[in-house]
């Protein structure tokens, strides 16, 4: 293991301001850095996040320090060392003795301290590039060549950056052999199974156990939002594409969300806030879960859609309740119907559209199974497992940090 | 498939009363059941939930009906029929033309209607048994023959509701062969990979990428809380364990939020609201998500603990907002030390330990690699997983319903 203790992005490093001045505040201490920024931290904090090789584990980096072996009004005295490290000596400490030192790189506090005036702190390390949401007009699916990305660190990394930017991508030229999709998803992590399988074949089958084994039109829909966590990522390659209709048709369900946020806020909150039962029942499984329809993240943002008519099982009781929730879950579906919100795309073979199932919806019109072969395989992918690859392949990129 | 459109658990068909009476309201229906109890649905919920093969698709059971197609002020004319069913002819319906019909078995109407005075609605269909908080005293982990709950229906069923209710248990007469421990987990279902493998050792290892895989005691902590969902069920199958030290300890993390929200009710209600990263890093992955450490569910009761000293990352900025996080999270900290909510257990080879990690805390004394071989086998498995293969068990005990 050769990760620094303190994460720091290059280009946080970079851009870093040294330390200039550290004062005491109530429990704690402000730091003023010489750009002029300002941040103030907590003693318990301070302390609990110490790199020092006796406080985390110099191979796990995780914490071995405990929090209860030191008191609540826990103190230090700080000054900026030689280095420009925030250099603290502790008042009294259980697990390692009076005089115990901790130092944190200025870059590193950047990252953490507190919103102020003067701006938002610097991204911390290994955060997923934000969503750019597409509303009306992506003008096209941003696109790449399979071979690139399964043979280059540049081509997996470019990739990436844009399913976390846009939720909708395709990879061009993956041929049309069964299990490719499985190999196109490992070169993010490994597959997750569930009650479908690992890899699973999109036809219409004699005796479907879901409306996707099936070949009516399917509205736009989330996968699995009878799951605790949706998968995050779903991977279609086509293997064929001959029936007649059946195009793809893909909503940007962050925008969908922020458009109905705009025109019904309280819509969107009910939306946020009301629990309905999904669930997916066939002779081997009942997998229920109740969530609202639209998960916040802890900054109120729309973070995972459960937007699925075929498996909504029920909405709560009572004539209120339900008049609400139906008056505002219409307002959403009427939403993400509207054509101006839709891209539409014929896959070809060789195609595999890789779609972020937290925010992106899709969809497909109905096909004639007489009239040519139509032939998905899909699998899924944890979402933070794309996140971990990412961060990752950023950190190779990124120069050595200096603690 | 041979499921009924409408899922009626045995004991709520029992159960149920005959349908008395219906009447108009206000968008939707008033009913009447004979034994007195009432309960107000709304037109569209209704609409929507109808199980008509037009509108659930005969074979999936997943709903075609598009709640789109029908105005939102559509009305019904209702009555109770020569069954005994609800049945309502629609005003005007655009997917099946005016005059539809939709009837509704008055037993699964019970399940949804709103709480009253009279009470809360039937448990639905597929519920798992509510959790039994053991704060402190339990008397002993329940413990079942393995051989039994590989080989028998009714065993796995005891087995499986002990797990939910109690959110520990030992499966005993495991032997010590590689691998058992993957094939208890597939009794429930497949399991789930992470960053660490399917089937993890944890043993003592000369380059270790978690804590756990030192000797060093383990605090009691949940599991992978950097995940969005963490996984639901630990399984860890003994196979050696003639080490000094390394005994076992575990506390009910409900009890100790429970206990929390008891004597420090701020506190509580920050832990449940506060984001705070957790972060896991080696050379190949870095993991990571922001959560509050108490994740409630729709009902406000503790749904997901994410404690883990080792792999929380950093809790947000700000001293002040660092000071209330700190003060709080040592108040649960210090509960879950307390030795009167502990539940300590030597393992012995051929016990696997179940545990719910949403719930139980675990953790393990410091050891001694150097006394004696302790070796633990260990894997995952998704909580709605556990829960489905209880509500298909439940099922296939339950007699056929009528619709």
């Amino acid at each position: 293991m050769t990760l620094p203790a303190f994460s720091i992005p290059a280009a946080v490093l970079q851009a870093a301001s040294p330390l200039a001045r550290v004062r005491g505040a109530e429990g704690g201490v402000e730091l003023t850095w010489a750009d002029g920024r300002q941040g103030r931290f907590s003693f318990l904090w301070l302390r609990d996040n110490c790199g020092c090789p006796e406080c985390k584990h110099p191979q796990t980096l995780e914490r071995i320090f405990d929090i209860l072996s030191v008191p609540e009004d826990l103190e230090a005295a700080a000054e900026i060392d030689a280095e420009g490290l925030l250099a603290l000596r502790w008042s009294h400490d259980g697990h390692l003795g009076e005089g115990h030192v901790s130092r944190y790189p200025g870059a590193w506090l950047l990252q953490h301290r507190e919103e102020t005036a003067e701006g938002a702190p610097e991204q911390a390390a290994g955060a997923p590039p934000p969503p750019r949401l597409w509303g009306r007009g992506l003008a096209a699916v941003p696109a790449f060549d399979y071979e690139t990305v399964m043979g280059s660190e540049s081509g997996l990394a470019g990739w990436l950056t844009a399913l976390a930017e846009t939720g909708l991508t395709v990879l061009t030229g993956a041929g049309t052999a069964a299990g490719t999709v499985a190999r196109a998803a490992e070169r993010v992590a490994y597959v997750r199974e569930t009650n479908f399988g690992a890899v699973f074949d999109v036809i219409s089958k004699p005796d479907p156990n879901s409306n996707a084994y099936t070949a009516i039109a399917l509205k736009c829909h989330s996968d699995l939002p009878n799951w605790l966590t949706p998968p995050g990522v779903q991977f279609f390659h086509c293997l064929a594409n001959e029936a007649r209709g059946g195009d793809s048709i893909y909503v940007d369900g962050y925008a969908a969300c922020e458009t109905l946020r705009d025109e019904a806020p309280e819509a969107f909150e009910l939306l946020s806030r009301e629990p309905v039962t999904f669930r997916f029942r066939d002779d081997r499984d009942e997998l229920a879960v109740r969530a609202p329809v639209v998960t916040l993240d802890a900054e109120g943002r729309p973070a995972i859609l459960r937007f699925n008519f075929a498996i909504m099982d029920v909405a709560p009781g009572g004539l209120d309740r339900q008049k609400a929730f139906y008056a505002a879950y219409r307002k959403l579906a009427a939403i993400v119907r509207r054509p101006e919100l839709e891209l539409r795309l014929r896959l070809r073979p060789g195609d595999i559209a890789v779609v972020d199932n937290h925010r992106v919806l899709h969809g497909r019109d109905a096909f004639d199974p007489a009239s040519g072969e139509r032939r998905l395989q899909g699998c899924y992918v944890d979402r933070e497992a794309l996140f971990s690859r990412l961060a990752v392949l950023q950190r190779s990129a990124a120069q050595p940090a200096t603690l």
